[in-house]
């Protein structure tokens, strides 16, 4: 080794012993009489010093010609600092050099390799092999390093087996867009890579393998949203035997044992709450229950008091601000403004301020007497001092309207804690959602979440009603995962594939692998699976994947340092006896 | 749940325990009276009884219309067996049940569900989910996952950080060929799959990460030889501030703790071997060193006594196949046979028999006299009662021979037994070897190779005879792994890639964001990357890798399962501007 110890590692036990450091040049202080070396690897930061007339006046020159983030070589003896630094796990020693030698010279980075930079995004990922010295990437990583290990670990501890599924697979039209792979040996063909494993865990449980897990890629070719990658990397998992709530309180318990183990955050029980629930009190199946404020419907005491918007809409619905009724009329035309951005899409909000002394100012006193406010706010539970927010219209679009509100008021009222974390289980899904553009049901989950027993019958008179055994695991406002107990039984998968509007050889074609295997003992079966890299982000404390993954691609699918997707050799293309087609060419 | 308990876990404590199982159906034996059923889960088996007169008459009749592989769910009582199986975990005990239900049917399987079945290899690769539930197939998948687990304990006990890299990267035209994937939104425009993840983890030592691990499906569109795959698993390593020795010894650290763990077999400490001495003494830069029987260079003894063939070779080699001077002619001639198989391509084989009484008979006495021939044996440290095998021919060429006919001999002897291992290391690879195609030099390991600093005043002069700093890892014959220190030095690297025949374009096309990223702070580094697939089909006694993957492709790269690859949909093509030519078709 190029080294004795890490530059995170020695102490004061060290004193005295001569050791051998390499690393990377973080700082130099040149004070004439005394030069310091803050000599950096992934263990820590370590003080190098050297003494004019004291240190080999060779070694001297060499520091001085270092430069930021020049790879060197360090020996010499663990001295006591004369002025400590509590804040440095290395702060009570430095190293008095004796030797010191250049591995690798480095040009001034294009940013600087600081906990702030002053790069910008563009530049960081060009060199993201820079950005990544930086310490928050590096903690980012080590976080996930310690969670797909911590996961690991508790799944196998639970009798799950890892088992790889392959990646080149076949291409479905159900579901996103697959990245394609063409095959050389089989001219004109190809393979697909994975949206998920689904049905592969599937085949191993109709193979017996009982639990089933896999941190495993997943790729989808669509057009990236910020903060979406085209590839992506799940924790996958599957059981047989089991009814929905051994799939959910089993990964409860690896939820639980992740808090506690990386964090030392101690989850409670996790609640489940009903998508239909979900929808009325938060408008939103992943709702964000680290504050209160769910919603109140208020249709009883608003309409017929001569409010045409009220009388003419659908639902009224409000939530409860509490202890805002200070809010200035600056800070009411905000969130009116806010509810308007065409991206929300609410005509007005209605306030109703509780004041102090027991009386009510709104924006609809014309219409509402001070009686009829008090009848609002004793259904919202309002207090002197709060302040009640209410939208309506289309039930459906006013609930997402004040999810949005909601959620805004919990980020004005710092309700939102990143330290903070209140999981759920949002359950009984919608097996089908309706598509206007193909004109058609498709499947909510995917196409091999089961019905509920007690709902197939409305399959053919009222699809749209049927609910499915199908949950979510949200974590404060986001979706982290989800799974479903699928279908086992061959008729059933293809009453589905009929209602999802595949002809029977289309369902033979893509799906008659899975179908086939249902007729030779496939036991009931379940499972979900988490998006890691947001479970990641999420153990962070922050929104963003991108910098909780070590080499991501921008929004334009691009890796821009390795400059990727690229052209590739003619010679390679016919291999494939493929040919590119100009966007002015005809295709087909 | 299902099921109280698995079928592999009740025991005599069990005794009086109502119980609750899932399963198959193994077996039923219906003897009138009585009847048995064998029930089946991934953890074991367990029987299950009925008792005419005693048991309710509907469960009598749902046992009787149960077939093999049906699922089934049965409740009832622990009792004691009358007739215990001491060969079963569970053969103590048996369960009298009150309660029977099929919670889904099975048709007959196209092949038994046994560990000799007879279902022949396209039938198994097509109901892959029947064959998995084979036992020897479980118990290999199983040995997979142990060993991924004890992999990653280890190398996460000794600082590794696993850190996933992205499978969308480049494609290069150096190495084996990639698979494309073709971008939709840089239209004409790939992705490739990685071979390896290579530069990636160069890229995070250049980021400080100073040691990192991955278990990683790669990827190489190649002519499919017998047993091997298009998608494969490696165990990825790179490690900073590192010379060779310390790679080995790591390494060397793993595989011992494998062994322990997974196999209770100490291994001591690995030998090494230089590529140079392993090519001399066994043909072979893997060689079997589970057995002897290493090369005799004969030259000084056989040359210049008349026989023309030996005397017009460049080298005459022999190995001491020690008792076998007992082999009759026929044995004899079946061993010319086979090192004049095209394959192999010797012109012949000469023999000398050590005869008890001490003297000797060879198939060339004509030119050579017992003196000659005693000359031989002392040189082959022969005894009476060996046999030597002898060739003779070009050293390169003969030496390959000679390896072919050493294990031949070795299998013969059974010295190849599968549960001795004997690893090693080779060391002290060439940097590059001739390619007759392209005539110009290829990199034997691969461009990032660092040669040996001695050496580098050869490159131009005399480019084979250039060694690097690369390492095989070898068990038993079979190239585990391999890996070199790399180069990190950007002038260097130009100069690799100049030798390799690269243009300054080229390299700087292909490998820009690796050479920059040596300009800004490279440390030294070197890894390794073991075959996983190998690794555990080695640790499972077998030569065969397919039965160590749950999901295999067959020889021409199709997973017959789900029929893939295959056509997609126009409208998928159209999008990514893409058109599959036809074999009468003009391409460009």
């Amino acid at each position: 080794m190029l080294r004795s110890h890490t530059c995170g590692e020695l102490r004061k036990e060290h004193l005295n012993n001569e050791v051998k450091l390499s690393g990377w040049v973080q700082r130099i202080r040149d004070k004439g009489g005394l030069i310091w070396i803050d000599l950096r690897d992934r263990y820590g930061i370590t003080q190098l010093l050297l003494e004019e007339g004291e240190s080999d006046q060779s070694l001297i020159e060499t520091a001085r010609s270092l430069g930021r983030e020049f790879v060197i070589q360090a020996e010499g003896l663990v001295i006591e600092r004369e002025s400590k630094n509590p804040n440095m796990a290395t702060g009570d020693i430095e190293i008095k050099l004796t030797a010191l030698s250049v591995l690798n010279a480095s040009k001034t980075p294009p940013f600087t390799i600081e906990n702030n930079t002053d790069g910008g995004e563009e530049l960081r990922m060009k060199y993201r092999y820079l950005d990544l010295r930086r310490e928050p990437l590096r903690n980012n990583l080590k976080l996930r390093n310690r969670l797909s290990i911590e996961t690991r670990k508790y799944l196998d501890s639970i009798d799950f087996f890892e088992i790889e599924t392959p990646y080149l697979i076949k291409s479905t039209p159900e579901g996103a867009r697959d990245f394609v792979v063409p095959s050389r040996m089989s001219e004109g063909q190809f393979y697909a890579l994975p949206q998920s494993p689904q049905t592969f865990k599937q085949l191993l449980m109709v193979a017996g393998y009982d639990r089933y897990y896999q941190l495993v890629k997943c790729f989808r070719d669509e057009d990236l949203r910020a903060d979406r990658q085209p590839e992506f990397t799940q924790i996958d998992c599957e059981m047989a035997f089991v009814e929905q709530d051994d799939v959910l309180n089993t990964f409860e318990g690896l939820v639980r044992y992740l808090f506690k183990t990386v964090k030392d955050i101690d989850i409670p029980s996790l609640p489940h709450m009903t998508y239909a629930d979900a929808m009325k009190l938060y408008g939103s199946d992943k709702p964000d229950l680290r504050f209160g404020m769910s919603f109140v419907e208020l249709n009883d005491v608003t309409k017929n008091k001569g409010f045409k918007i009220f009388d003419e809409a659908e639902l009224v619905v409000g939530i409860n601000a509490e202890g805002c009724a200070t809010y200035s009329r600056k800070q009411l035309d905000k969130l009116t403004d806010f509810v308007r951005r065409p991206q929300i899409g609410a005509k007005g909000m209605v306030y109703v301020k509780c004041n102090e002394d027991g009386s009510f100012k709104s924006s609809v006193d014309k219409f509402y007497n001070q009686e009829d406010l008090a009848a609002w706010a004793e259904k919202m539970n309002a207090k002197a001092g709060d302040l009640l927010l209410v939208l309506s219209g289309d039930a459906d679009a006013v609930r997402k309207q004040l999810n949005e509100l909601r959620l805004e008021m919990g980020n004005q009222l710092e309700l939102r804690n990143p330290d903070v974390f209140v999981p759920l289980w949002v359950v009984d899904f919608p097996l089908l959602e309706w598509d206007e553009d193909s004109e058609r049901y498709h499947a909510m989950h995917h196409p091999f979440t089961s019905p509920k027993a007690e709902d197939i019958g409305l399959l053919d008179s009222k699809p749209g009603e049927v609910r499915a055994n199908a949950y979510d695991l949200v974590i404060n406002g986001v979706e982290i995962g989800g799974g479903s107990i699928r279908i086992h039984d061959r008729d059933l998968q293809k009453l589905m594939f009929k209602h999802l509007g595949f002809t029977d050889e289309e369902a033979q074609e893509q799906f008659g692998f899975l179908m086939n295997a249902f007729e030779f003992g496939a036991p009931p079966h379940g499972g979900i699976a988490l998006g890691f890299d947001r479970l990641v982000a999420l153990f962070g404390g922050q929104d963003s994947i991108r910098d909780f993954i070590a080499f991501p691609k921008n929004n334009a699918g691009r890796d821009v340092m390795i400059d990727s997707p690229s052209a590739i050799d003619h010679a390679q293309l016919d291999e494939l006896r493929l040919k590119v087609v100009k966007p002015t060419e005809q295709i087909s």
